[in-house]
């Protein structure tokens, strides 16, 4: 962080107790929308880098000298999430891992979030607060403050997040998708194919494997990989949030290389082998095509000594893609996978 | 700014030229998102604070010293804009001026952009690409970047803008709702009132005076008057968006003052007098309650020399609000104000 002197110290944590919730069943339809946010903000992260918090035009942060980070993700009731297949907290973990994921996907680490929340009349009060409370929670795990937003209604509840992130150090550049370079490993930090799986279960009607389904309502980011991958050497770097082959194909094209996934290499563990075999699914789909877990991926010069929680599952070759466009950019033991190819917004 | 020689230099514009248009009435929902997106990215205004620009994981911006303000708007179709009211380039305008303001009311000059953009299947490529291009042209008029974002489907058009912005100058510190003091006088900055006359033309189904029609579609923002203001010493700062009366209440009551508005100080332009004659309504209430247009208030200690931008409308004085809670904190001519409360979300 840089010295800023000239800047007045950071308030304090909003003091005063949130004030108490309506009586239960209590809708946003019913409630104004400075209720609301007097309901909320109270609950929200502030720290130290934060100047000026919640209830002005604009927040405030104090910015480092790395440079900034900022992603924004939108999630839909419905497409993204489904509010009888995950509570409300969960669903505000979920929406703010999303943004999360992409500052730790550059190797920065999260300082600060916004979120823009769009929601139903009928939407109770005490869902919003959950909602609320979810999305600090992330935040909070990682340090982040959440200094802002808005909120307004909508026919469909809509939640927005908007990560900003630093790179700590001097003269750390981003984790691009564009530096993979033949000859260069894959590897991967995080687990993979749950969620996927925990989608597969709750869209049949069941509730179990308790384990995937509770990794599709709240994922469990490696926050801190994406720092540690820059550091040993990493030469591309992503977050696997729409599925393995489909975000790795991202990181070929963006490089101009080819990938090779090597399906021993990958790890399938127990609870993917059971939704499978329940299912009638090779569990190696949910590995290959899942997405929501928000893994990293990253490639990495041969020989380079990976941080603890990254293990090889790949390698890099010569793209030559220009002699064959819409070759398969990413192949699992050397041949097209067939699979599913990731989530699709359209 | 810092100098920042350990970054890369920023790169090339987009180079090559966006695709072409898929034929005309071509929808969102007959097109892949990848598609969309190489249609829109290459649209987008990149200025030289931009290290990594839209298509990774996260957008990198240079920080300067004077740390990061940040704000996030959700404009939601059918309440915030209505598409058979104003053409998707003005609504693009609107969107990113929201945002934009709120940085103008801190004092800072916004540097860059994210749109997170939900929209149902049946728009037309077309409309999405004007709404871009609406967005990418409000925040080139300030210089601002737009720097990433997210595009994903909802059955309600839903834009939501987070724009970055930095305080200029060390030790500046940003213009708050909280520091007005007795004594000080209250400025306005801008029109107001235009686009709320505008809003009452066009829900009687007009669509004339032209001028104020116009006004409600694209805001006119006066971009540089917070910092104007920061400059010659104002102690309070908030942008009009939901109401002049509205709006000073925040400042009101987050300062704890009172402030008198004098009505012969506001400014009735002739095109409001034009629609308050046509409909029937005092032309001051677009004025004193009237939103969307954008201006600038600020408090000043009594004597300063106004920038030429701003002129005096009103005073402020002791709260006293501790005995008189639920009392008018804004009168007009030293009573309450009875017309329209503002814009009120829920």
């Amino acid at each position: 962080m840089l010295a800023m002197r000239s800047l007045p110290d950071p308030p304090a944590p909003a003091a005063a107790l949130p004030p108490a919730l309506p009586p239960a069943g209590t809708t946003v339809g019913e409630t104004g929308e400075f209720e609301l946010l007097a309901l909320l903000t109270p609950r929200l992260p502030q720290g130290p880098d934060v100047v000026v918090g919640p209830g002005d035009d604009a927040a405030q942060v104090r910015a480092s000298a790395g440079g900034l980070l900022v992603a924004t993700d939108v999630l839909v009731d419905g497409r993204h999430f489904r509010r009888d297949w995950a509570s409300a907290v969960d669903i505000g973990h979920r929406a703010a891992a999303q943004s999360l994921s992409d500052i730790n996907a550059m190797g920065g680490r999260a300082t600060a979030v916004t979120v823009g929340l769009a929601t139903p009349a009928d939407v109770e009060v005490a869902w919003l607060v959950d909602l609320s409370d979810g999305i600090a929670s992330e935040c909070a795990s990682v340090g982040a403050s959440v200094v802002g937003g808005d909120l307004t209604r909508s026919e469909v509840l809509t939640v927005s997040v908007t990560a900003l992130g630093t790179l700590d150090g001097p003269g750390v550049a981003a984790g691009l998708r564009s530096g993979a370079r033949p000859g260069d490993v894959v590897a991967l930090c995080g687990r993979q194919g749950w969620a996927s799986a925990g989608l597969a279960v709750l869209s049949r009607g069941f509730r179990s494997p308790r384990a995937v389904v509770e990794a599709y309502r709240r994922p469990d980011v490696p926050y801190g990989a994406g720092a540690e991958a820059l550091e040993a050497g990493a030469t591309a770097l992503i977050d696997v949030s729409d599925g393995l082959v489909a975000d790795l194909g991202h990181v070929a094209r963006a490089s101009g290389v080819r990938i090779d996934l090597s399906s021993a290499a990958l790890t399938v563990d127990e609870p993917l082998r059971a939704v499978g075999a329940a299912v009638g699914v090779d569990p190696l789909s949910f590995v290959l095509g899942g997405g929501d877990d928000h893994p990293l991926a990253a490639t990495f010069p041969p020989q380079t000594e990976l941080p603890a929680r990254w293990s090889v599952v790949g390698t890099v070759s010569d793209g030559g893609l220009e002699g064959a466009p819409g070759g398969p950019e990413v192949t699992v033991d050397g041949a097209a996978y067939q699979g599913a190819p990731g989530f699709r917004h359209f």
